[in-house]
C-alpha cells in the first residue's frame, strides 16, 4: 500500500495508525484541530503535520459525537479521496454522513479496530496496537468496492485482521459483547462504594475479575453508550427483564425457602449463563475451546513467576492463559495455568519434576 | 493443635480441609452420607473413615440447604465437641441451629474459608485450597469463647488467614463482593446464546473478564443465592434501580442525542463503577494500589511466555499481575504486565535490552 493516507484526530487511535502506516512506508499526514496533540502525535512518528495536498484516503478518528460531520467534511474537501472512520459505533455514523454528504457517500465506509486502551491521547499510543486485533469494515450499499479495498489494505498495513459486517449488524454485536458487559461491569463496581473496608477486603478473583473494565474513561464511554443507544436498549431490556425474574425468585425464596418454582428460576439464570460463556471463541477464533487448568503456588519473591514460566518453557507447552491470584494477608500465590487439555500431563510431570507444589 | 477433627463431608472443601489438617499431623476423621465419597477422601489422605471416638471439632462441610440440620446432629451427638460449618452463607445456618438445638448453640461458631473452585467433590480437593485465603469466622452472643479459638487454630492449620464478623455481617458482604457478580456474570453471558456467531467472534478482553465466573455450578449457587435471599435482595434492588436509570437514559437518548441530563446519569454510572472499582484491595489486603502496566508483544509459540519471565526475573521486578490477550486470527498474543509504579522503568529497561517489543 503507497498511498498517501491522512488522518483527522490525532489521539490514541489516529496516531497509533499513523505510526503503524509510517513504519510501513506509508505516507500519513495528521490532522488535529488542537495543534499541540498533532505536534506530540508527529515527534512520536505518526506522520508529517496536515499538508494540503490530496490524500487517497482519510482516516477520520474522531470521538463517536462528531465521526459523521468530521466524515461529511473531508468527503466534500477531497473530492477524490474515500474515506473511513474508526469509531465504536457505525450506524450513528453512516445515517449523519448519508445525511450530511448525500452525493459523496458511495466514499465511505465505516470501520472499527477492535482495539483500544483504557488509557487515551496520542500519549498511549502503540504501532502494534493493531496487531492481530480484529478490524470490522462496514460496506453499505452505495459504497464503492475500492473504498472497501483500500480500508481493508490499511488495516492489514496496521497489523489487523479485517472482517465485513453491515453497520447494523456491526452495533447490535458490540451491544452485546461490549458496551452491555461495560454497563454491568460498572454498576456493580459502584455497589462496592457503599460496602464497609472489610466487606470490600473479602474481594476475591471473581469479582476483581467481573469489575475490570469499571476502570474505563466515563466521557468516552458516554459518547460510545449514547452513540448506541438504539441497539444497546433492546439488549438492556432483556437483562433488565432477566434480573427482575432474578429478584422475584429470590423475594419468593425469602419468604419461603421451599418454593422450588423460584430456585428453579436461579438455576436457569445460572445455567443460560454457562450456556453464554461456552460461546466466546477460544484463541486465534478458534472454536470454544475448555482448557485444562494446572494450579502452581508460587512464592511471593521476584523471580518466582520466571523460573514457573522457565519450567513452563521447557516442558515445551503453550500457555493458553494466566491467572495470578495473591492471597489476602498470605505470603503466598496462586498461578492458575491453562493449557489445552492434551498438554496437561506433561505440564503436570515437568512442573512437579521441577520441584513446584502443583494442584489440578 | 493436636485434637481430634471430624470432617462430616467429603466435596471439595470438607477433603480439602481432611487433607490439610491430615498434613499438619492433626487426627481427622471423615463422615460422608456416600460411602464412595468417604473411601474417595481416605484415598486422597484426608484422614480415616469415620470413627466412633468423640471428637474436639466437628467440620460439616454440607451444602447450605442441610447445614444447619447436620450442624444440629452434630451437636447432638457429641456433647463435648465445639462444632463449626463452612458453608457460603453464615445467617440463615446460624438461625437454623439456634432453632434446632438452643441448648447446645453456644458450642457452634460458623466460618467461611474464602476459597473455592468452579470443580467440585474430593477429585478437585487441594492441601493448599486455603494457603494464605481469608478465612471468615462468626461468632454469635451465645457462642464459646473456646469454639471460636479452636476454629481459628484450625484455620491456620490448613494455611488460611482468620478474620471474624458477625453473621449477618458476613452475609451482606458477600452479598456485594460475591453473590451480586455472579448474578450479573451469568445474566451478562446468557445475553450471548443468542448473537449470531460473528458477533461473539468480536468477543475481546472485557467480556471475558466479566463473564469468566458464570461457568459455575449452577447447583451450588443455587443454594448460594437462596440461602443468602435476604441479604442479596437490598443489593439486587440498587443493581435494577440503577439498571432502570441507565435505560430510561439510553431511551431518552435513543430518540433526542441533545438530552444532556440522560448523558449526565450515563457518565454517573461509569463514574460511580470507578469509585467502586478503586475500593479492592490490592495485594495482601494492602490499601488499592494503582499498579503501572507495560505490554509485551509475545510471539505465539511454546516457550515464548517462558523468555519473557526469565527476563522479568533477571529484573529483579515482582509482577502484580499478568493478562494475556490472543487476538483473533492472528499470529501474536499481548503479555499485559502489571507491576508496582516505582518498578515500571527497570522492568521497561530491562526488556527492551532484551529485545521486547515493550508499550505502555
Amino acid at each position: 500500500m503507497t498511498e498517501h493516507v491522512r488522518v483527522v484526530g490525532t489521539g490514541l487511535l489516529g496516531t497509533s495508525i499513523g505510526i503503524a502506516l509510517s513504519r510501513k512506508g506509508i505516507r500519513v499526514s495528521l490532522h488535529d484541530i488542537s495543534p499541540t496533540a498533532v505536534a506530540l502525535a508527529r515527534d512520536l512518528g505518526a506522520g508529517v503535520v496536515d499538508d494540503d495536498t490530496a490524500p487517497d484516503l482519510v482516516v477520520v478518528a474522531a470521538p463517536p459525537d462528531v465521526a459523521g460531520q468530521v466524515v461529511a467534511d473531508e468527503l466534500e474537501r477531497w473530492p477524490d479521496a474515500f474515506v473511513t472512520d474508526v469509531a465504536s459505533v457505525k450506524a450513528t455514523v453512516l445515517d449523519d454522513v448519508t445525511a450530511r454528504a448525500p452525493a459523496h457517500v458511495g466514499r465511505y465506509v465505516g470501520s472499527h479496530p477492535m482495539a483500544g486502551r483504557e488509557r487515551s491521547g496520542a500519549v498511549a499510543a502503540q504501532a502494534d496496537l493493531f496487531e492481530g486485533r480484529t478490524w470490522v469494515i462496514c460496506p453499505h450499499d452505495r459504497s464503492a468496492r475500492e473504498a472497501h479495498d483500500l480500508v481493508r489494505r490499511m488495516a492489514l498495513a496496521a497489523g489487523a485482521v479485517p472482517t465485513v459486517m453491515g453497520a447494523r449488524e456491526h452495533d447490535a454485536a458490540v451491544a452485546t459483547v461490549s458496551h452491555l458487559p461495560q454497563v454491568a461491569a460498572s454498576l456493580v463496581a459502584a455497589r462496592l462504594r457503599e460496602v464497609p473496608e472489610d466487606a470490600v477486603a473479602l474481594a476475591g478473583q471473581g469479582v476483581r475479575d467481573v469489575t475490570r473494565i469499571a476502570a474505563s474513561d466515563p466521557l468516552l464511554w458516554t459518547q460510545i453508550l449514547a452513540a448506541n443507544a438504539e441497539a444497546l436498549l433492546p439488549v438492556v431490556d432483556h437483562l433488565v427483564a432477566d434480573l427482575d425474574a432474578v429478584r422475584s425468585a429470590l423475594q419468593q425464596v425469602a419468604h419461603d425457602r421451599a418454593t422450588e418454582g423460584a430456585r428453579g428460576v436461579l438455576a436457569q439464570a445460572i445455567a443460560h449463563g454457562q450456556l453464554g460463556r461456552a460461546r466466546i471463541p477460544g484463541k486465534h477464533g478458534a472454536p470454544p475451546t475448555t482448557y485444562a487448568t494446572l494450579i502452581a503456588v508460587i512464592p511471593d519473591e521476584p523471580g518466582s513467576l520466571a523460573r514457573l514460566f522457565a519450567d513452563v518453557g521447557d516442558a515445551g507447552v503453550s500457555i493458553e492463559d494466566v491467572r495470578i491470584e495473591h492471597a489476602r494477608g498470605g505470603p503466598v500465590g496462586l498461578a492458575e495455568l491453562y493449557v489445552v487439555p492434551a498438554a496437561i500431563e506433561p505440564l503436570r510431570e515437568a512442573l512437579v519434576a521441577a520441584g513446584w507444589n502443583v494442584h489440578d
